[in-house]
């Protein structure tokens, strides 16, 4: 592996032994330590775009009753055998059905009902005719239709339970639920609808350079543009972000801000401070969590260092109980409950440390750019993403890893991004001993294909690309980066698209 | 023109003879009618999603000072000219640099500064060496670093200016606010951002057989799942919906209700009663809004009805002012604003209509599958538009007209759906006279290609496959339809995909 251009490593001490984990197992860490979100009620008016809590079902066939599908006549298809225009089948109208009313009466042979688009069939009838092929006329005195058209068994029926039989499964637990599922929980009575409680997700900036938004610029310094960010992708990801400013500069008090969250919120990200600079308390603190804690021992040392953190919870995770230590048989039901985690047994332990309230370094490296010193942590059992400070770092580490986090609290089956295949639109020439995450641009040709555009201002430092953004191009490690033309997995933004 | 097996034309009243618009021609005047949304200042960290209201700038240059890149060493270039790993160049280090100071002195010939990311550059020094390319030492008792190779002019370091120059764009009225936006308006101190407020959206639902979403069944009755679906859509298309449960069934009643709404709503919309059954109240209304004014004719005979109506308005649109007379070369800037209606002289009349407050059937038919009988109006100025009560029809008529003018009032400057060319993955067999939207699923191919897979399911009064489109394949008018494999427009439907 060449040198690392983002950290500058040298090896001169323990700040650069950081061990790259691919991002792949990074995530996996990470979605086994998320926790659950727990559920609530939600008017059914506002649910879209949260993602269900509970399998929920069918209350009735749908529709509940055979309807009519147009505005015309409900007949008996047998008394229109033999009907044409030059012969129509005289019908004598007994009866209009409007729409929410019933038929007062069985259509006997002969005899048709005027009927209002879904209308309940009435009794006798199998069939309707679109006026079109009707005529008004009358019959001794009385109203009648002439219909004109041989009419089939069903037409322009809708028959009970065509769509759904009462008990199927209108949408699975984790579902982001569409309009359309609002359409259908209307239709079977969810008034009001379980959905997961949107993740409480605090946010922390490092770095002395840092001024407020609301501050003039002063010589040396920069705004803190990420908090809000952050707020914007945790908003777009389904969590409601709680904006707490910049972490002090000296670890005990980087410790204590973040014990504190821990018990407010149900994931921490923060942003700087991660790197090797002397100044990174994010990365000593994390260090120290390391030398305490190693990933591959046994929970015992990390409770003694978690007893110095506060422990009061006032959290929406469901499954979260600060201490208390369970069985990795009573444990094993969550596991099963995240796919990530199916197939790999060391998460057992990520899974087991979120439960217990413990504090542990899941990593402090990945290798992929930007953003290799991403880093994530327990802290009190609370997931801790230290994201990097460069804009274009902790982007690519929100989308990576936060925001998989937020979804997966609510039982999305797939939190990490979706990718499609995209025919790259330039050379991008540099290779990399890291995956890299290429800012990116989708535009869809008349050819049905899709192309990534890779956009200007890409560096990690820089943000004039992130505001276009709507995929990362995902340039595979190696000495030769990808050529204009060739197919790529770009991943795809998870935005508000309107 | 065939039969009309939607609205069972049949030409025996003035119920059907409606004139059908080309569904261009159609969203065309919806957006003339739309309005514009007032504006308010939203906190930074809350304007994701919404839409900017001005055009911002950068209010210094970006980055605001030289930066070094990464940690290392602030150099003069000239100073390692002959630096290798061999014979590392030997420079005094004077001070160190971190993020949010000031160096103290001057880089001087034979000296370097160490210097953390994101640190001003000090004076003198014109490029940073990585951590990983120096050895520290020391020099007659002084700290100093081995340089072991050639540093050039400007490497390592982000020259001021580089991403935007003070006064240059950094969004445009109207642009959908990304979580990078949000980043690049925190960098230039935009602590409260100018937004359009979201336009207030109400909704009306229509039809003697629908019961409350929270009503047991009962017979030949269903439940009202239209208007929390609408709901659920306005949100997604960045408007607020106002619920107002479902209309009367008598023309003055409906007249007073929409009056009543427009004084407090932006933009109407009511499900059902536009076809041509015998009970459909809207369809009543806006025949009746045709009598009293032909959209071809003047302005005149309009106010006469509007005077019916009420007048008070507490809505959020900025520009309309109800009975205000302007002359249409004050209105001319109002048009210039909407691309849609360059062009298009006729539309003039549209927007004179809203501005003036005027009652007018924009159409009460387009050429379109499903959700012909879809009408649109200005009633007091607001617009009204009078979706088809079936849930498929209803969807397409939200997706091609309301969620249009709820960004057009927020001046998003493409307001109709994007569309993508996808490659249709079933033959769609059935002609119609009329262009037909069709609920697919999009599906990305490992070729680089967009697949639209036609979703069952799919009729009108059909709502089972609402909640999985994410797209309206476009099967042009004719007689044969669309065969798989062929590429196919298809509109994508603007959704929160969080």
């Amino acid at each position: 592996m060449g040198f690392d251009s983002e950290t500058g490593e040298n090896k001169r001490d323990g700040r650069w032994n950081r061990r790259a984990l691919q991002v792949s197992e990074a995530q996996r860490r990470v979605l086994a330590a998320a926790g659950r979100a727990a559920s609530e009620l939600t008017p059914l008016a506002e649910c879209g775009g949260r993602r269900l809590a509970e399998s929920l079902r069918a209350t009735s066939d749908w529709p509940p009753f055979a309807r009519a599908g147009l505005d015309g006549y409900a007949v008996r298809a047998a008394d229109t055998a033999l009907a044409s225009p030059q012969a129509p089948a005289t019908l004598r109208v007994t009866q209009a059905v409007a729409a929410g009313e019933l038929a007062l009466a069985t259509v006997k042979p002969g005899t048709a009902a005027r009927i209002m688009t879904g209308a309940a069939m009435p009794e006798g009838a199998d069939a309707v005719v679109m006026l079109e092929q009707t005529a008004e006329a009358s019959a001794g005195g009385e109203a009648a239709v002439l219909v004109k058209a041989v009419a089939s068994p069903g037409q322009n029926v809708a028959p009970r339970g065509e769509e759904f039989r009462h008990g199927s499964l209108i949408a699975e637990a984790g579902a982001l639920l569409t309009p359309g599922h609002v359409a259908l929980l209307g239709t079977f009575g969810y008034a009001a609808v379980p959905v997961y409680k949107r993740p409480r997700v605090a946010v922390f900036a490092t770095g002395s350079e840092l001024l407020p938004v609301e501050a003039p610029l002063a010589p040396g310094r920069i705004r803190d543009s990420n908090s809000a960010m952050i707020a914007a992708l945790v908003r777009q990801s389904g969590g409601e972000p709680l904006l707490c400013g910049t972490l002090p500069d000296e670890p005990g008090a980087v410790r204590k801000a973040l014990a504190d969250a821990a018990s407010e919120a149900d994931l921490i990200i923060t942003t700087g401070g991660v790197s090797v600079g002397d100044y990174d308390a994010m990365a000593e603190l994390l260090r120290e969590l390391d030398e305490w804690k190693e990933p591959e021992e046994g929970a015992a040392e990390a409770t003694s260092l978690a007893s110095q953190w506060s422990f009061e919870s006032h959290s929406s995770l469901a499954s979260h109980s600060t201490f208390e230590i369970r069985s990795s048989s009573e444990s094993s039901s969550l596991e099963a409950d995240s796919p990530l985690e199916k197939g790999s047994a060391v998460n057992t332990q990520w899974v087991q440390a979120q439960q217990q309230g413990e504090c542990m370094l899941l990593f402090n490296r990945v290798s992929m750019r930007p953003g290799s010193p991403t880093s994530a942590a327990l802290i009190n059992g609370r997931l801790v993403l230290a994201l990097s400070g460069n804009p274009g770092a902790c982007f690519v580490g929100f989308e990576l890893f936060a925001g998989p986090s937020i979804r997966a609290m609510q039982r999305e089956p797939s939190p990490v991004p979706a990718s499609v295949t995209a025919v790259l639109g330039a050379d991008f020439g540099k290779g990399s001993p890291h995956t890299r995450y290429v800012r990116s641009k989708l535009r869809f040709g008349k050819d049905g294909r899709v192309h990534a555009d890779v956009l200007a201002f890409g560096k990690s430092s820089m943000m004039a690309s992130l505001a276009e953004s709507d995929g990362l191009a995902v340039i595979p490690s190696g000495s030769r980066g990808a050529a204009a033309g060739e197919l790529v997995k770009v991943l795809l933004l998870k935005r508000i698209y309107s």
